[in-house]
């Protein structure tokens, strides 16, 4: 099924504890859709660079028979660049920088090549270029999974409660779920958020895993417990393109088939936190996956006999 | 199989956002008796009280077939008494009041029937007590299985290496495995920790689950997400009786049962935060277990076809 994907493709420098990285490859359309490229969908990318964005990046990009046919190249101007600094335990980090450059004036264009979309999977941007994306494609997909962030809880609420209120799937992490509903509990928060719109929460929780909630059904899929974290730049992006790439593939949006795609989007992030930025996401092979998949299965297995 | 269960018999009094208590039975031994006492077990209780605990909190006790012989009563004396404060999020906790009282000059007593015992729960207490205990047994059991805290780890490290070195299931929590190991990464904390002796070293991770390690394996047991907490007093302790009174009842040491003990753990702490105190723990069903259990397969399962 055809896959359309909204996120900045962009430049990130990064520094963790096990080193440095200079301007390298980054950005939520990036990671998004270099995950969903294993499960072969094609995604098909709207996006904006500059023309400082190198040539071989966007190779890159058409070798995982990614679509670039949406990404928008403004001459003269600059692509986005994320800059940040991770401490020992990897759960903080600071910004250093952040250009907003082309995409502070992005105007999201969909190439009609892109149109009849069955999913699409809305990177974290600015609530209303996701919900401009939305608009501007002539038939709805048949399920819209959105990725969002407290930046644009704190800064545009009213304007992400609209383009909430337009998707299936909202993922977002437990912080954000708190902070979305103001409820502690991520149950009540849960309830509360699906009552904004979406059928079905993913509550991402970082090595603790992930939750997905839909109506009454809780589905609780582990992390790997890593003895390294290397760099968790873009593990979150990562996740949201394992999940819609295997939904995709699959075309089966049920509850159960959702618990699969969590499982895929776990896996791929556990790849993508063991190298700088995409390095890993970029040569991975259908049997690592296949055995990261397994590693998955069985760390929850259990043969519980109720008869002893 | 017969079971030991060493740790604190006594008072708490507890208060939370939904309330607060009076003095109400507590301590760690009455948690993991009462948790194991539901595996028909008849737990074999080491502990120490004064001439003023209600002669009806023992009567409870003996009412769930739990043997108190090893309780000795301190005339003149009174027992322990922790007082703690639960803030809006439950996972932090301020002490208001510890009053050793007799647990100051605990000297273990083993009665004759006691003896022989196959499974040994060492509750948290000071390391010397429990190593006292380890001694003062004639036979060593077939499984010994130490909690400890953090509390112990600042002011009694050497002792508590001895009596970690003398076991074979270690129970803490994530922040005390790191603590213990100098290992901010909980799979390198377990491979340091299962080095100084335990053969098995459960992580606790709240209301992220618990991590059951074993040689180079790894099991992750989900917690129930939970609207609400009521009061998380005992938890941990009633993990370990619903742990440790399964793998007695079973008498199944293997890593694949233990995985089984720790959904059983899991299970029976989901009960106990849902009251004040032991108060759920007092009026369990068969049927009430059998369902929360059931509960956890369904948290976890998904149907992951490779073929897709």
């Amino acid at each position: 099924m055809s896959l359309v994907v909204v996120g900045s493709v962009a430049f990130d420098a990064i520094e963790t504890p096990f080193g440095k990285t200079d301007k390298i490859i980054g950005g939520a359309g990036t990671f998004i859709a270099l995950a969903a490229s294993y499960f072969n969908v094609n995604p098909q990318v709207i996006s904006v660079i500059g023309d400082d964005f190198p040539q071989e990046y966007l190779d890159l990009l058409k070798k995982h028979k990614i679509d670039i046919e949406g990404i928008q190249i403004k001459k003269g101007e600059k692509s986005f660049f994320w800059s940040g600094k991770y401490h020992n335990d990897m759960n903080n980090r600071d910004t250093l920088i952040t250009e907003l450059n082309v995409l502070a004036d992005f105007d999201p264009q969909v190439p009609d090549t892109y149109q009849g979309a069955d999913y699409l999977m809305l990177g974290n941007l600015t609530p209303l270029v996701q919900k401009q994306v939305i608009d501007r494609l002539k038939v709805r997909p048949k399920l819209i999974v959105l990725d969002t962030m407290n930046f644009w809880m704190d800064s545009m609420l009213s304007e992400l409660f609209t383009t909430i209120s337009m998707v299936d799937v909202l993922v977002i992490n437990e912080e954000e779920a708190r902070q979305l509903s103001g409820e502690y509990s991520i149950v009540k928060a849960a309830r509360k958020i699906m009552n904004m719109g979406p059928d079905f929460l993913i509550v991402k929780k970082g090595e603790h895993g992930a939750l997905l909630f839909h109506k009454e059904e809780i589905f609780y899929a582990p992390a790997l417990p890593l003895a390294e974290v290397f760099d968790p730049t873009g593990a979150g992006d990562t996740f949201a393109g394992g999940f819609i790439g295997y939904l995709a593939k699959t075309d089966d949006i049920s509850f159960n088939n959702m618990k699969n795609a969590v499982i895929m989007g776990s896996a791929m992030a556990s790849f993508t936190v063991e190298k700088f930025g995409t390095e890993k996401l970029q040569h991975l092979t259908e049997a690592e996956i296949f055995n990261r998949v397994q590693k998955f299965i069985d760390l929850v297995k259990f043969d519980y006999n109720p008869e002893l």
